[in-house]
């Protein structure tokens, strides 16, 4: 129904679509908050981007659904295709938990409405994101389940974030990096936890982020994860018929290390769920993350939660995503939004041939171990 | 002599100085090429910085030499000293390599009348940039001579290149980064080198390109540096009484672990002689900067050369003085240029206890090693 709704909506509210252009082309913020780009080295990517003023409206379908002009696969997920669409998700969140599940899962089905296969949900999307909050909000989360029976899928009274994303992940048939949510550990520790789940509805991975956000900038913010949370302490790839995406959360940009390793682990796309604030995302939101796209040649694609201004802590939004070449290709305001692009995987391909640091990196004198 | 020319032009052609505030500053590009910029987080630092239309004009002295405001430490270099003041020399090179030494000799003697301490040149001053040229400028550059004695100076006829920068260095009781010039080394091999040289005028450390410039953008650019030179085996970084600077030189900009290596052996300044080129230098030259300051919480100094229109390949320029926190603090085009910057060392002790990015690493999850 939402769907209707939506789709009726669409057509005024489309923003941008750029395609095989050499050509800079941006988005007016007046009319729509997202904006796109294609610049030299990016053209062999169709993008389209848009935003939305309510929850709940389709926004945009990918230029592949838009066009006859030969990006037919891009639509079509399967082994060994090369092209498929991302969704980057800049939901409103607030304080009321079920209320947050269900704009998450409404953000999910537009986005499949709109020809995403990979649809990625911001950081702490089922409360506030607040020290005290953590454990308030947090909820079991199974781990990954490989070919363990239905049995083993969350329970939607105990674990209603995650029985959610498994359950639109299963009936919109995406790939869900479903941003994070606190998870009750059974250890007793609060973990902050991106949830992957595939298609079929299964957890894929379990992310916990590895880097807590523990900051002190005089004058700018404050800001201590560990006071609550506890680190997690592995490194998350997940293999998809795209190709393998790596998967940290927010604080974890700030370390090479990490999407180097993912990268390493043959990552074509590094996605984090973040949820940066008013000090540090003008500064270094963006930078982060083209850093982490063009040293390691893969696409970047960001979800943070619309800035609310109930809420003590002020998400910087601009969920974006990024080429292999370091190129912002779509980006957003602090809004809610919905970014759509269409990610040409042979484009990383194409950077790594053109300017191949990973076959000229010096061993004998540094080496990154992974132990 | 030129000195004095030069002064006598500066009124006229200091661009900006930006001195404790946090409002973003720029210099227009019409009234100058150089601009200078403090963000919130930047407001310690105080920057001059300016640009030249001919060769040898002096351009701007440093603000702590113009304003009694307690800036006078940073005019004086000296243990213990935690501000000093350094220069990026854009110079414009041609093919006549004595000309190129005397226009390089200049440059640093201006910015040492504008009350630099440690001066950058830009890589690949003395000739073309240019595989054939680059043995054809070669020449044998001693190895860094610790307490030898001045029989270890290089010759001035077999090392016009070297002896100048030894010369300049003493002369002007400078730290000079000395760009690069192609070395032919003792093997038979050339390198792309740094020669950095103390103020007493002796070569203190011999940085050779570690990664050679080895790329091929479809439509862009193709260069292979390793047609005609070899790569250089160690990691370089300098002590000075203004603390460790780390060295590389251009395309080693693009390999994150190079710069973690210096900022492991307590670099918190990474200087880049760099030419970058019109297809990645307005992609990555400003990014990669902005990374390898971010994320290794040091400032970072490139120097270009200028763009020569006569030149087969044509430099992209845009020197530019990047801060711990990532912003680009003075910048400039593509002609001559000098920009002139207060480095305040405590900025960085800042940045890194605000976002302690080094202490939170996991080291039980990846390792940079240094074999």
């Amino acid at each position: 129904m939402f769907l209707a709704a939506a789709r009726r909506a669409s057509p005024i509210l489309l923003s941008l679509a750029v395609k095989t252009s050499t050509t800079a082309a941006f988005c007016s913020p007046r009319l729509a908050n997202a904006r796109t780009n294609t610049a030299a080295g990016a053209t062999r990517t169709a993008y389209a981007a848009c935003s939305i003023s309510r929850n709940i409206s389709l926004l945009s379908r990918p230029l592949s659904s838009m066009s006859a002009s030969g990006a037919s696969e891009g639509a079509t997920a399967g082994a060994g295709s090369r092209r498929f669409v991302v969704a980057a998700c800049q939901i409103l969140c607030g304080s009321d938990k079920l209320a947050n599940i269900a704009t998450a899962e409404s953000a999910v089905r537009d986005a499949a409405a709109a020809g995403a296969q990979v649809v990625v949900l911001p950081e702490c999307w089922n409360g506030p994101y607040d020290t005290a909050s953590f454990p308030v909000y947090a909820e079991p989360v199974p781990d990954p389940q490989g070919d363990e029976t239905a049995a083993d899928m969350p329970s939607a009274e105990q674990s209603p974030s995650a029985a959610m994303l498994c359950r639109a992940a299963a009936e919109n048939k995406v790939w869900l990096v479903g941003g994070s949510v606190p998870e009750a550990g059974k250890d007793g520790g609060v973990y902050n936890t991106c949830i992957v789940v595939g298609p079929s509805g299964r957890i894929v991975a379990k992310h916990r982020k590895v880097h807590l956000f523990d900051i002190d900038v005089p004058g700018g913010i404050t800001f201590k994860e560990s006071d609550t949370l506890s680190p997690g302490d592995s490194i998350t790839t997940v293999e998809t018929p795209f190709g393998t995406i790596g998967v940290g959360i927010c604080y974890d940009m700030r370390f090479p290390e990490l999407s180097m390793a993912m990268r390493a682990a043959g990552s074509v796309l590094l996605c984090f769920p973040g949820a940066f604030n008013m000090t540090t995302g003008p500064a270094h939101w963006e930078l982060l993350q083209r850093a982490r796209a063009l040293d390691n040649q893969c696409f970047v694609v960001t979800a943070s939660p619309a800035r609310n201004p109930d809420s003590k802590y002020q998400a910087w939004g601009h969920s974006s995503i990024v080429d292999p070449w370091g190129t912002v290709v779509a980006t957003t305001e602090h809004e809610e939004a919905m970014l759509v692009a269409e990610v040409d995987v042979g484009r990383v391909a194409e950077v790594r041939t053109s300017i191949p640091v990973s076959l000229q990196k010096r061993p004998d004198l540094y080496r990154l171990e992974l132990p």
